[in-house]
C-alpha cells in the first residue's frame, strides 16, 4: 500500500506541481487546503478542481480567520501592488506577506498528517521567485521539520521520522511548468492572481500574475488559464 | 511604554497565571484564546473572565476548527477518563492529547505578535504534570523559538529576536499555585476540566481535575472553583 503524505494545496500553480511530485513519488495525497479570511474564493475553487483532477484520496478543506489580526494586503483592504518592476517584486518583503502564513499551514498540515498516520507532507514554496518572503527559505522548512519532530506523537513514539518536502524550493518558475507540463498538471485549472473578477479570470498585472506569466514565457508556452485580457 | 506581548489563555489555571507573570515582568498583554471545536465553552467564559480581571490591552478568540481531523477526546466524542491513577496520568501519551495543538495555537501566537509588533509570546505549558504530551516538552519550546525567527518579519528584519516565555516549565501544579496566589490570580475565574457540566462546575474526576486538586492540597489552599460536589 502507498504511503499516505499530506499535500498543501492553495490553488496556485506552485502546489499543483508538488502534489503531481507526490504523486509521482508514489504517496497517496492528502490535499489541505484554507479558507482564511480570503478576499477571493477563486483559488479555492482552483484547489478543488485541482484536487478532482490528480485524484487525490481526500481534500479537506480548514477554516482559520487571519482577519482576527489584520496585517496583510491578502487579508486587509490595502491596495494590492500592481506593475512592479522585477526589482520590487523581487527585493523586500512584500506587502502581500501574510504574518506566519505558511506557519500556520504547516501547523495545520502536521495535525492532518499526525491523525492519518502519515510521516510525510508536501508544500508549494519556492525560494527562488519568492525570496522576499522569510518563511519559503529552505533555512526556515529545515527549522519547522526539526520542530515537528519533537512536536509529535510521530516524533516521541514513531519509527520514521516526519519530513517535510519542499521539491519546488530551488526551481524557477519556468522550471517548476515545465515539470508541471511533464506530470500532467492542468494548469489551467490553477489560479494564481491576487485580484481575480467574479468569474476568476486573472488581472495579469500583479505581482503574482506577472511571475506567472514570466514562468510560462521561460517555460516556452502559453498560459492556460483564463484572464480578463491578453497578457502582455 | 510597556512592551508587548502575546499571551495564549486557555481559561485553566496555568495559562492564568503564566498571564499574571508576564504582567509583573512589565509587558503589556494580549491574549489569545481559540474556539476550537471543544465539547466545552466553560474554558473560553473562563478565558474571558481571567482576560478582564487582568486588564489585558486586548483578547482576542480565535476561531480554529480541529474537528476536520478527528483524532483526540477533546474534539470527537471519545469518552474521557475519569479515575485514572497517578500512573496512568503522568505515563504515555494521553487520549486527550489533541495533534500538534500546541503547534498551532503557538503559530497563531506568532500571526498575533508580529501584527502588534510584539517579540514576546507567553505559554503556560507545564513539563511537570504533563511529561506525557510531545509538545510541552523543552526541547521542543527551543525548537519552536528558533524556528519562529526564521518564520517572520521581525526575525528577518527585526532587531530583536523573538523569544518564546513558558514560566511554569519546571513547576509542579503547587508551585504554580502559590505563585499564582502571590500575583494575585482569581483561580475562581480559572476552569481546567475536561468535562464540566453545563454551569461550568468541574467533575472532579477528569485527569486536570485531579491534578488541579493535588496541586492545591500541596500548596496548602481550597480550589475556589466549583465543583459538582465536594472534591474528594
Amino acid at each position: 500500500m502507498n504511503r499516505p503524505a499530506v499535500i498543501l494545496l492553495s490553488g496556485g500553480l506552485d502546489s499543483a506541481t508538488a502534489l503531481a511530485i507526490a504523486a509521482e513519488q508514489g504517496f497517496t495525497p492528502y490535499a489541505l487546503s484554507f479558507r482564511y479570511g480570503q478576499r477571493h474564493a477563486a483559488e479555492l475553487r482552483a484547489a478543488r478542481r485541482t484536487a478532482e483532477l490528480a485524484g487525490v484520496a481526500r481534500h479537506v478543506v480548514a477554516d482559520i480567520d487571519l482577519r482576527v489580526f489584520g496585517g496583510s494586503a491578502l487579508t486587509d483592504d490595502i491596495e494590492v501592488p500592481k506593475d512592479s518592476s522585477d526589482e520590487e517584486i523581487s527585493s523586500g518583503i512584500p506587502v502581500t506577506y501574510v504574518p506566519a502564513r505558511n506557519t500556520i499551514f504547516l501547523s495545520f498540515a502536521l495535525a492532518y498528517a499526525e491523525t492519518i498516520g502519515a510521516a510525510d507532507v508536501f508544500t508549494g514554496v519556492n525560494a527562488v521567485d519568492y525570496s522576499g518572503y522569510p518563511d519559503c527559505r529552505p533555512e526556515y522548512l529545515a527549522a519547522y521539520e526539526a520542530m515537528a519532530n519533537l512536536a509529535t506523537k510521530a516524533g516521541v513514539e514513531g519509527d520514521r521520522p516526519l519530513r517535510l518536502h519542499a521539491p519546488l524550493i530551488d526551481l524557477t518558475k519556468g522550471e517548476i511548468i515545465r515539470e508541471g507540463l511533464r506530470l500532467g498538471v492542468d494548469y489551467a485549472a490553477t489560479s494564481s492572481c491576487y485580484d481575480p473578477d467574479g468569474d476568476g479570470r486573472a488581472c495579469a498585472r500583479c505581482d503574482t500574475c506577472r511571475l506567472r506569466l514570466k514562468g510560462f514565457a521561460e517555460a516556452g508556452v502559453p498560459d492556460p488559464a483564463p484572464y480578463r485580457s491578453t497578457p502582455r
